[in-house]
């Protein structure tokens, strides 16, 4: 049997840096624990565009689609701010979405116990913090059309369409709870029932689709009061579930309360394949930084999360990402720090690679 | 020459109650500072429902449209949570808004001194916090046609629509412009240009009204990132101006920085009418909180802050707003709490009616 395949996209800025630290990581386990993967590496993002004046090549998709499981560092950057919208950096992320259908964005807020000083919180707000966002992740207003912006009366207007049909609800539903049964069963959907229909509709499905669930409780909330929650108390959360918009905003709020968002991994799934893996795509939270990108400054280890998020969900290696993970804790508790985990007055950070080596070397 | 006018809706929940002390405040100033005003009452939301059937009655929007300023108390709570999307207590808030069109939406998230410990967030973080954010309250995804819900083969479908015209943003973009002009000479537009062409609209057509504004610093967020920075950083901010939705979830989660959800007014503004005064409402940026209502706990801080706006926006009295924000920055320096500024150990908190009392004393 062939080895199960990764497609590496490193993308831009810090993108690189960091996924250097990650195949290292991918050959520790081929080498120590017979993990072995086949690893191929493409272009993304500004990087794609630079080389095909497109943010994601046909056949870079066409690859996507075959392998088991792609790795994403992070898009985007100054340089590519005037382009045109079609052919922006992110339109490169979103299309890799979108035709992967990976409908179900897991978005893990955790605060590291050797970080909660560093948060912006109170460290009694958010030690031990462990929340999962789940975000859908191919609908829609960031798919929905109409769209553009069109002349009416001599004036320009800008539209976009919220559009939810309840397939798309319901098997986003159905992966928050799939997931609150492995964790503290509890679901909390949030919208804005309130004031959109689209809000009432998912309301109505999420409430439908727990039916199926007797086992976990679930509560609704509006995103903006959820926005507030999750700064006034975010240990109340367990898994929570929101669309693709309120859960941009919101699992960006989530991260940031564990002061640690170069940590912080995620994952995008979709419908399973062939093989029976879902569709998958595993990227850090944070994004391009091009402020820093260059330094050897950045954090590796969101995106070497990922790839443990990639080793249990893709791979069923539940205990090898657990060992990683527990690497990760380690070399932190042991006092490792890149640039982001320090204050001004902390001492020397050390850097991307000597990061990857403490990490290896806690292997 | 008549006095000017006020219409109080005071709603739902602990809304009469804590408009109870505005009134006492609004009568304190026609007797000390021989400011009168002719008071009229009527009601919104669940309220006018339960009497009308409607969560507004037309007789009540028309006064709202002669008055002077709206002030508003809260509305909804469980009792409709059942009712049908277009009687809700929502829709009558919306429908003041919508048709009194006040565009301009302030709702600044200040740190109180004396509270700066009561927030979830480290206290160097958030003390001296003083953050405007400007909401267009008129447009977007809250009034956008199409909208709905309907079936599509044999599915639901939720629609909602996001549409804004450059008119919509270029006159949000001028409120915000004129207040930074008065406060650090700082915008930041927030809005999700990398994925929505509304958002593209509203950023050119922000860039374009800052031409008129040379002595204001604009910079530009996408949305996720500004709930980040608003976690991380939150005194980086001046004036934020970004659009109705994401107005609603940045500045609830702005709110909660401070640590003061129960102290946090806001006015919402519209043109100005035939003696010069701009239409305007007035309310707490807090909800109805059904949990609290009817026990005399809740805060009247943010109500009668909102009518510390009402002096400053549509009567021209900056100096009589000071004059009450001081006696309230007086009174909580003294130590006057209610429960929601109050931990379980912080002994016990004073009522609604004796925060009023101590209030009108500091006046
Ligand atoms: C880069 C951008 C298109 C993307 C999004 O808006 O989804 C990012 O913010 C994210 O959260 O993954
Ligand atoms: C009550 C609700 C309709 C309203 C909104 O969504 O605008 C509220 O959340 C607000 O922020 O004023």
């Amino acid at each position: 049997m062939s080895n199960p395949s990764l497609l590496i996209l490193a993308g831009d800025g810090i993108g690189p840096e960091v996924m250097e630290e990650v195949k290292r990581v991918i050959g520790w386990f081929g080498e120590k624990r017979d993990l072995k993967f086949d690893v191929s590496e493409d272009l993304v993002g500004g990087a794609a565009y630079d080389k095909h004046g497109v943010p994601l090549h046909d056949d870079t998709m066409a690859k996507a689609q075959e392998v088991d499981a792609v790795l994403l560092g992070a898009v985007g950057g100054p340089k590519y701010d005037d382009l045109d919208f079609s052919v922006k950096p992110e339109r490169g992320l979103l299309r890799l979405r979108k035709e992967m259908d990976l409908f179900a964005n897991l978005r893990p807020a955790q605060c590291f116990d050797a970080l909660a000083d560093f948060s912006s919180l109170k460290k009694d707000i958010v030690a031990g913090l462990d929340i999962m966002i789940v975000r859908e992740l191919t609908s829609g207003v960031y798919f929905g059309e109409p769209r553009g912006i069109h002349i009416e009366d001599n004036m320009r207007v800008g539209i976009n369409t919220q559009r939810y049909t309840e397939a798309e609800i319901e098997r986003a539903a159905r992966a928050a709870f799939d997931l609150a049964m492995k964790r503290n069963k509890k679901v909390c959907s949030m919208e804005k029932a309130n004031v959109m229909e689209s809000g009432i509709l998912w309301r109505d499905v999420v409430t439908e689709v727990h039916a199926d669930y007797p086992d976990v409780a679930l509560s609704h909330m509006y995103a903006d009061n959820g926005a507030m929650q999750l700064v006034r108390a975010p240990k109340q959360f367990d898994v929570i579930l929101t669309d693709n918009l309120f859960g941009d905003i919101l699992s960006d709020c989530a991260a940031m309360l564990t002061g640690s968002l170069g940590m912080l991994p995620s994952a995008s799934l979709g419908l399973p394949m062939a093989n029976g893996r879902p569709k998958a795509m595993y990227e850090p939270v944070h994004g391009s930084a091009p402020d820093i990108t260059g330094q050897g400054k950045a954090n590796p280890i969101a995106c070497i999360l990922s790839f443990a998020m990639a080793l249990r969900y893709s791979f069923d290696q539940g205990a090898e990402a657990t060992r990683l993970e527990k690497a990760i804790e380690k070399v932190l508790a042991d006092g490792a720090r890149t640039a982001d985990l320090m204050g001004p007055e902390d001492g020397t950070p050390i850097s991307t690679t000597e990061m990857g080596d403490v990490i290896l070397a806690a292997l």
